[in-house]
């Protein structure tokens, strides 16, 4: 069994998209939360319970949740399915998850909660704001699941971060295994005056990079690739350990 | 400069005892958020705009924000302070930040959103959840924070993340720098019914650990030893990007 997830909601597009293209593989439930949750990180609800409600769209079976796509996750596993699912898809994102934006999604951070509580997961996300063709994308998810879900090396506590070129199948490089890029977002604040003229401020981001490096997520997805990143939940920076210690 | 924030916000007792410590050391400014944030994991405000307060409390000199830790970082380096602060400290937390909590914290986020940033940061968080003794944390932060700040190796796009043991100073073994710990959590949800007969969940966690490793923060902390461990926002495991590869 496959469970789909997502941080843009339980009505977004991209997932109905994946539910159709991966159900054609095998069973698949839903959980994902009610509204969407974009930005909120590795956010779990401690300091207000969850609310899930079954919910049945089409062909779509599955259950909403007041919360992130790490409670989705968390309580899925704990209280909704049946059976511990194989494995967890997170996705399809409207906008790609690369880089610094790593460490901000909800989209990877359910496919890394999978990866704590032991089971394997992929995060999709599409290269795109606008106008985008989730149908293709889930195409492409199906193919990169069907190729990577079995993988015999699969190391434990280990997911994949997958970026989708919002490009025809055509003009798509094929797959490519990259680190995250670390590089700093070009980004400020927009600082705006409300009608009963107080201060507020919009964080706005320009995401427009030079000198990408081929070899991370970022530029192989700017290069037209599906890019495939194996992330951990093991913050520690190894060398520093070393540096530090007596 | 230091910048202090926290994830437990602007009033909590933590900040302020950190406050009145490391302001002993040289100038210090305030930016935290206007109210408590816990488990809101590397938020960031993109939905809603961010309104900032400027505060003066007792000798506290600074700006409540409505937003996250991450984005309480983000706005004082581009928009509230002076100049670019030396260093960030976040904390001091209520309740210790080790293993995979790191993942769900604010505290560690404001750190290492510091570090995406280009700045030295530290996170402090207090292994206990009852009686705190901050101002006894404090001393302990401020020597910690004396000791690594000037630190000739830091790695650039690296910070600090440090739990203090809640033991008289006394009893504290000392400072070891260890890997974060990365075993799972002992959860579960508690399936309650509200006064109109609907069900709802809590998140409930069991911080029972047996088998610690003494080499991780988690084992490091409860042995009595105040954690030191450096992390990073590179997720990428570099191992299985290697088997992944063709």
């Amino acid at each position: 069994m496959i469970l789909i997830t997502n941080d843009d909601g339980i009505h977004a597009p991209g997932l109905k998209a994946l539910y159709r293209e991966l159900s054609t593989l095998e069973e698949v439930m839903v959980v994902a939360p009610d509204t969407e949750q974009s930005a909120v990180g590795h956010a779990i609800s401690l300091s207000h319970p969850l609310r899930v409600k079954q919910v049945s769209l089409d062909s779509l079976q599955g259950w909403s949740v007041t919360g992130t796509p790490a409670d989705c996750v968390k309580i899925a596993l704990a209280e909704l399915l049946p059976r511990h699912p194989d494995l967890v898809v997170s996705g399809i994102n409207l906008g790609p998850n690369v880089g610094i934006n790593v460490l901000y999604s909800g989209t990877v951070s359910a496919a890394t909660e999978a990866a704590i509580l032991g089971v394997r997961a992929m995060a999709f996300s599409l290269n795109t704001y606008k106008n985008p063709d989730f149908d293709a994308a889930a195409r492409l998810a199906r193919q990169v699941v069907a190729r990577f879900r079995n993988w015999a090396a699969w190391p434990p506590r280990v997911c994949l971060n997958v970026n989708l070129p919002a490009l025809p199948e055509d003009q798509i490089r094929g797959i490519k295994i990259v680190r995250q890029d670390t590089g700093p977002l070009v980004e400020h604040f927009e600082r705006r005056i409300d009608p009963r003229e107080r201060i507020y401020y919009w964080l706005a981001e320009i995401n427009e990079r030079r000198d990408l490096d081929p070899d991370t997520d970022w530029g192989a997805l700017a290069a037209g690739y599906i890019a495939v990143t194996p992330i951990s939940f093991d913050l520690t920076h190894y060398p520093s350990l070393k540096a530090l210690s007596p």
